[in-house]
């Protein structure tokens, strides 16, 4: 088993896409989460570019880190100077790390056109940069910038910039894919030289803008590259970098590679979940291994094969990475995965009965106006509750006012006044709240406490608003889903409306009413959306 | 130049992806535009499973195609009966298709637990479905499902299908990567294998389990495949189907094979977006070749490098694929990139200015607030004017009020009361709206147009909300971002704000105050966003 060493530039690399933007905060958490995962280094910037940086640098030393290594990344030298007498470069020793990354130029065309010099001052400059940190007893990783680009154009040059930064002591020299346009077959064959014909480990860094960065560094490992570059989640500018995520356990899950430790590889959804969170972008849920629908069956041909043994439509175990899998509910998920919905609620309803067909039909309708229950399984089970007659309303809606004003009066800009009944009591009441849903979502709990105490239990964990046909504007229709939980269980309503107060409206009152249910039945309908009769034969 | 057959499963594959269902319309929309692209065949469904795809196979034929074939597509007959009995095939006749697609198993293990059936009796269901569709006088493409996991397993049964399936007449066979978590290297060698042994065209079929979609179709093309199966966007089950959207281009314009009419190239970013509406998924905008980010340049050191040449940091010139440069304005863009901003108010400022430096200050303060302009200029050009002075309100706010109701009274259930001041007059009206945005929006237009006649051009084209910190539940912070245009120019701005109400008002008031600017100054200070000044030197 050949070990990898995975090079993580979330803070650097990652920070370049378009909609991210690190607090030092932020960053401390990345740093500490990528050390959870048992990566090897982790590069953070430059802290002469940036007052945040250099405060992330003092305050990352008192972090107790068990795996990775922070690194600092900064440039070669300006030209026609001494490295000494460089700011960029004085700069990044104030960031005190154990390993620097300098990045230089690799490909001829970018020595002319945008450095606008020769291209032996390019090699003084690469050489004199990782001298001096050589000899300050620094690991240097250099990265050969546009190594890829550089060596199809002038193969000799590209070789003199590495060979140079190891004659002057770089440990590492990683190859990048800078403009990521490089070919597969390209990238292998070029790794595959370089491996051959120098004495230091290589790396490889790939960016995915012709949407081959993962297939590359996979490809240029194979060719003998020990060092990945990447990013989790492959957040990264222009198509984002290599996927980390995607990377570790394709290497470590599916081919003889060591990436990171084996006990952390269930930690790599959440973690990828979590720097998502951190990141606020909204995490792929198409991505392989991390993302929520990688494991997510809905045609129903699949599904039946699943059932039948997982590994006829999964590559993997999804609990190895700590995802998991899902079955989802909806038109096409065929009869027989409706009817297991529906048997959780009534289990002598028949697969041809008028009810069943009575549902499906509903399920088809709902969907064309705008409702997808894949995620919403909670609300689902009430349609079928209110079509089977197992339903009677918790509270009747009389009537409700949300008002919002600007200026703001007081600490609230909201107020929603509630009338509601309850068998033949009246309550009416009112309260105050951050946006007219929040007004609205403490009005109704307030009104329901009364006569339902375990309300008090429950509380809104997720809010997510889906605008649907966007080109309506402001007069669009908007998906609302709400997550709800009680310490206990979780679960998730939607409601839709061109209103975003109704269709929270919708999402509210299905998730008080699925609580009551829930407590009511002492649990018994409540089933998790992943199936758990689908053994794990994997 | 080699031709490769481009074969698009949005239709079918696509419609098994977590949260897409598409209606007979959409359908039609998505075959029509397919067509525009250029590509060679699209796959649509099984008449017999759903009246909606019988539907789309009667109305289909009534549109006029230039380029695709309409391909339906079923499974082989099942176990033990007679072709001719099957009622899955005989349903496929009824899509009347010159061409139709058969998918069977190649892969041993899904014979024995899936079909639970002999490997005998798999191979006779080949033939006889093939030779039936055949004998009609069908072209018949043979999917041949999980050949490569089946080909691993048993590489002398998974060959067996395929011959099994020329010799019952399949003029294509397709290799199917149904589970996604093939290798390149695997894949390579596997069709190169085939490619050699068989007298028919071979296609490829990947799915992106192990994020190598793209780099394995590519493989099997250099491999010697000449039809590729993918969907638009990459949208599919679980991780999705290879993109064609990035297979297009990368064999297209960087390798030398030829998949759709030169012509068409132009439109794959427009098409890509238009599909994503259809199918109501949020584009990725990380996607490379079509999506908004994929020529986004933030970095300060790469924006200079793409101002003196292009290539320096874009492997292809976007506007070959309809795309476009963006020049993405943030904290870490570089001073010179806010500075060319300012200049289009002030082109007097200093970049080492005390007001070049306040408005950077200003920028991080905002960002760090939730705002980003990396979307929105717009409202970035309003907050340079106010540090500068350049600015002045067109008009102010006394007070709004919005009030939602349930019941709805009459057509809209929300309503807003307005008073505004411009000068010395004071103007109080109110206006209705589906929902509280609409509502105040309608106010706030209604109270202007006396002041400001020139507000009748403009109208909102999109309006989406994000929730910055979704944890917080109904209390979240959210973003809204408006996008409007008045038939000559378009703009986007931005609102932060706990309440969805007031980020709401916030974008509208600058959505409304910089169309009055940009009309008092002759549209001088308008520029869009992408950089004129870079030429493109690809």
């Amino acid at each position: 088993m050949k070990e990898i060493k995975i090079y993580d530039s979330t803070l650097r690399d990652g920070a370049q896409a378009q909609g991210i933007s690190f607090t030092v905060e932020d960053k401390l958490k990345i740093t500490e989460a990528v050390d959870r995962l048992g990566i090897s280094y982790i590069e953070a910037g430059n802290p002469g570019s940036n007052p945040k940086d250099l405060e992330f640098f003092q305050r990352v030393k008192k972090l107790k880190l068990k795996n990775v290594k922070v690194v600092a990344f900064g440039s070669t030298r300006r030209t026609n100077i001494k490295v000494e007498d460089d700011a960029n470069v004085k700069s990044l020793l104030t960031a005190d790390t154990e390993a620097v990354a300098i990045f230089g130029k690799s490909w001829d065309f970018h020595v002319y056109e945008v450095l606008r010099t020769t291209l032996d001052e390019n090699l003084r400059m690469i050489y004199d940069t990782v001298e001096f940190f050589t000899k300050l007893g620094k690991e240097v990783i250099f990265d050969a910038e546009h190594f890829f680009d550089g060596y199809k154009a002038n193969p000799e040059y590209a070789m003199k910039t590495i060979y140079t930064a190891i004659e002057a002591g770089a440990s590492t020299v990683c190859l990048c894919d800078t403009n990521g346009g490089t070919f597969p077959n390209e990238i292998s064959e070029i790794t595959s030289y370089v491996v051959k014909n120098v004495r230091v480990p290589v790396g490889i860094h790939c960016h995915n803008d012709n949407g081959m960065a993962v297939a590359n560094s996979i490809l240029a490992v194979q060719a003998g590259a020990t060092q990945v570059q990447g990013t989790i989640n492959g957040i990264g500018e222009r198509c984002g970098n290599a996927n980390l995520c995607t990377i570790i356990p394709n290497l470590q899950i599916k081919a003889n590679y060591k990436c990171i430790p084996d006990e952390c590889m269930k930690s790599l959804t959440s973690i990828a979940r979590y720097i998502s969170e951190i990141a606020n972008v909204i995490h792929n849920e198409k991505d392989p291994y991390v993302g929520g629908s990688a494991f997510a069956h809905k045609g129903g041909m699949h599904i039946d094969a699943v059932f039948k043994n997982p590994i006829s439509f999964e590559h993997i175990n999804p609990e190895l990475v700590g995802n998991k899998r899902v079955i989802l509910m909806s038109e096409v998920a065929g009869r027989s995965t409706i009817l297991k919905k529906i048997h959780e609620v009534d289990p002598t309803i028949g697969k041809d009965s008028p009810e069943a067909k009575k549902i499906i039909d509903r399920l088809k309708e709902l969907e064309h106006e705008g409702y997808q229950y894949e995620g919403a399984e909670s609300s689902f089970e009430l349609v079928i509750r209110k079509i089977l007659g197992k339903y009677q309303p918790f509270f009747n809606l009389n009537q409700f006012k949300v008002i919002v004003g600007e200026p703001t009066i007081g600490e609230f800009n909201s107020s929603a006044m509630i009338k509601i009944r309850v068998g033949d009591q009246v309550e009416i009441t009112a309260a105050e709240g951050c946006g007219p849903v929040n007004a609205l979502d403490n009005a109704l709990r307030k009104a329901l406490e009364r006569f339902y105490p375990e309300i008090k239990q429950m509380k809104l964990t997720d809010y997510k608003v889906r605008v649907l046909d966007s080109e309506a504007a402001t007069a669009a229709k908007v998906r609302v889903l709400i997550e709800s939980t009680d310490g206990k269980d979780m679960w998730t309503t939607i409601g839709v409306s061109t209103d975003i107060i109704e269709a929270s409206w919708k999402a509210l009152v299905d998730s008080v009413e699925y609580k009551l249910i829930k407590d009511k039945n002492g649990n018994n309908n409540i089933k998790n959306h992943v199936n758990e009769n689908a053994e794990n034969k994997h």
